[in-house]
């Protein structure tokens, strides 16, 4: 199955997504005999308007695992040093002359999909805006879940902290929809809560979903914990107290002892310390699987036929 | 033919011209390969002094494509925590030891010169100041007027926008005198025009050129059509008006039907999008040229005998 | 021998000193037949929180003489646009991920050390804190001596210039204190002396040393001038005349004629440019043998057993 662009995660269908996960398999195998030099021919551009050398660095990983090599840039506003604001598209087409596929990471909701409106190569949407898509993102957490609890089908899990402009909750809530059984728990202040439209979407695929201002009665029985950050700006000077959704050894303890806590990083204070060396705490090990599933895309992406 | 190191566009006589240009058609067949892995024990070194996302991928695109290796740095000024400005000198000396061709962009005019002086291995002038060269643009300009127009005698070519202070257009039109039966026309506010040294080169060579302040009975008789930006700063406050030295579709229907137009990028205003499509708007495919050129000029430095 | 992280100078004992020079040598010989492509599985970390170009291009440069590739940053501070200061620890696990060795500068004492202590691949130190340590550097300067010199035994080394917080000096005399009938010179104006503990350490092992507030007796005398630059900083305002210490001709003339000259680089007017040309004059080949010297360090620690 062929991929061109990919630019939010409404594309990934569920056939796709199967064979997503088997090839992330795959290349599991693959990195544990240290990769191969199947690409060796292609390059990568990290087209980045904004530094996140996690993300960079991740789809790097993948690329150089792959065999291939690697044009980078975390500061793509400073295209030229004559003007300020050239269009993207020009850049887009230019850059694509240089590669075999572009990862963009843009500073303006929609600007992956301006950019693959005009390439004559593969875009890949590495974030655009706040209020944009991150649709790798949202698939390596997928991955995640399936690679964690063996299934996707009848989960529960439960989304804590700042859930109403939270980019990956809101995606992988949509992603989520797709499989049976699944159940959701939307954790949050009333004024962070998720927002109306992903409740929509959930019940128009008859999604089952609970909304709370607290954890109590709900961690002890979820499958998946995904924790985020409540920021300061948000709850200064509020009657919001952070520190009831933050997750440590008291939660662990109500938590079900095949469950999973998952938070996209970085995290902060959100998740106490102590929880790192539990066997739950499954946070480092999502951050691992960035480098199989983008190795599976990319491999998607390449093979043309 | 061998070239130690590229400093500046007169350097290159008709025979170096010829063989490179030679050379850069090879590589397009070599890119059609995906590449090849000859180069794979070479280092280059991109040293920016300013970042140029653009030139630097385009030159580390076409080490890649030789199955070469890359150490890159958008901020070369930031050599070391310690001193603010170590001589230039010493930095070469030091680089030089790392890598085997160092491509140097400096912000002064003459620093590619000070660095062939000293260095160990072969420097690449990549813009060395407003005021200095940027000879491998030169060369990707001239060898897509030869792509595009099958010969580089006998053509005539208008020079469109602020020409005093253009690096490229005084480059090319340095490069453009040494073939035969050329025609150069340079149109400008009288602000803004040509300078003198270049029409007292092109005299001594025996061009024709021509100046005027207006495209009219211009572009409808040349072969190319070379646009340059107006800047804001230049033209603000004073009776020039960029907007009749702009490229829009009713200028394009002036045009002849085999004629190119091009465009040093990154473009704004003066070409307006709807000449994108037009086939004759040569400029990304002259932004493209880049990875063959340098893909050639690389070869060149890299065979010693 | 097998190596995993380089956090400071003191864990190189002996036989792990003489392993790694012995690699060295092998090294220079894989250097002069373009390098090996052994390590082509190999990814590399440069995770740089400061920028230092020199020392960042050399690391990079040795991984891809071992035919490895590299993952790079300068702006590891951008390591999200979320949350300024991550925890170190949470980016050197998820970086850990990515790569098989992490080339950690830090801006803080101490950052190696944590560093190491939760990666799961090797740490090298290159750098942290102004008061911390730069083993790297201290391991090259040692085997330059012993390349030069052809012996670490018997020596007498005169340091030169600010050495009460020079933690290339520091490191030095301490692995220098190692080898038999050794004798450490301190030239140094009296508020710049070289610290108590490193004379402690010196007595302790037995080595002899002088300290001196002026050259004179003592460059005509000694096998190494190791120099260093006096900061305005630190000498504005005060008694001191910073060009006493300076190495010019003048110099030159009474030191041994198999002497060399070493400085950490880069260099400012503390070396008389005259001085580059001699053959005594060390420190570009010092700078040089950054590269097989890591590439030796990164052979132990590539093999496990």
């Amino acid at each position: 199955m062929y991929l061109k662009h990919i630019v939010e995660s409404q594309q990934f269908t569920l056939p796709i997504l199967k064979e997503l996960f088997d090839r992330a398999d795959q290349m599991n195998k693959v990195l544990a005999r240290g990769g191969t030099r199947d690409y060796d021919r292609k390059i990568m551009s990290t087209l980045f308007y904004q530094p996140s050398t996690r993300t960079r660095f991740s789809f790097e990983s993948a690329m150089l695992r792959l065999g291939g090599n690697v044009l980078s840039t975390e500061q793509a506003d400073a295209f030229s040093s004559e003007i300020k604001g050239e269009m993207l598209e020009d850049t887009i087409r230019i850059i694509g002359n240089y590669c075999d596929v572009i990862v963009l990471r843009h500073h303006e909701e929609g600007g992956a999909k301006r950019a693959a409106a005009v390439s004559s190569v593969p875009i890949i949407n590495a974030g655009d805006g706040a209020g944009g898509q991150h649709p790798t993102q949202a698939l390596l957490e997928m991955y995640t879940i399936y690679d964690e609890c063996k299934t996707l089908n009848g989960l529960s899990v439960a989304f804590i902290g700042q859930l109403d402009d939270g980019r990956t909750v809101r995606s992988l809530a949509y992603l989520l929809s797709k499989f049976e059984r699944v159940k959701l728990y939307f954790i949050a202040p009333d004024e962070m809560q998720i927002k109306p439209d992903i409740l929509d979407h959930l019940e128009e695929n008859g999604i089952a979903y609970q909304l709370s201002s607290s954890m109590e009665d709900i961690v002890n029985k979820v499958d998946v914990v995904y924790q985020t950050r409540i920021s300061e700006e948000r709850s200064a000077g509020t009657d919001i107290d952070p520190s009831i959704y933050y997750l440590d050894t008291n939660v662990l303890q109500k938590m079900k002892y095949n469950s999973i806590i998952m938070h996209p990083m970085p995290k902060s204070i959100e998740i106490s310390s102590a929880v790192d060396s539990d066997p739950r705490a499954a946070y480092f090990r999502q951050s691992a699987n960035g480098i199989c599933v983008r190795m599976a895309l990319l491999s998607m992406i390449f093979e043309k036929d």
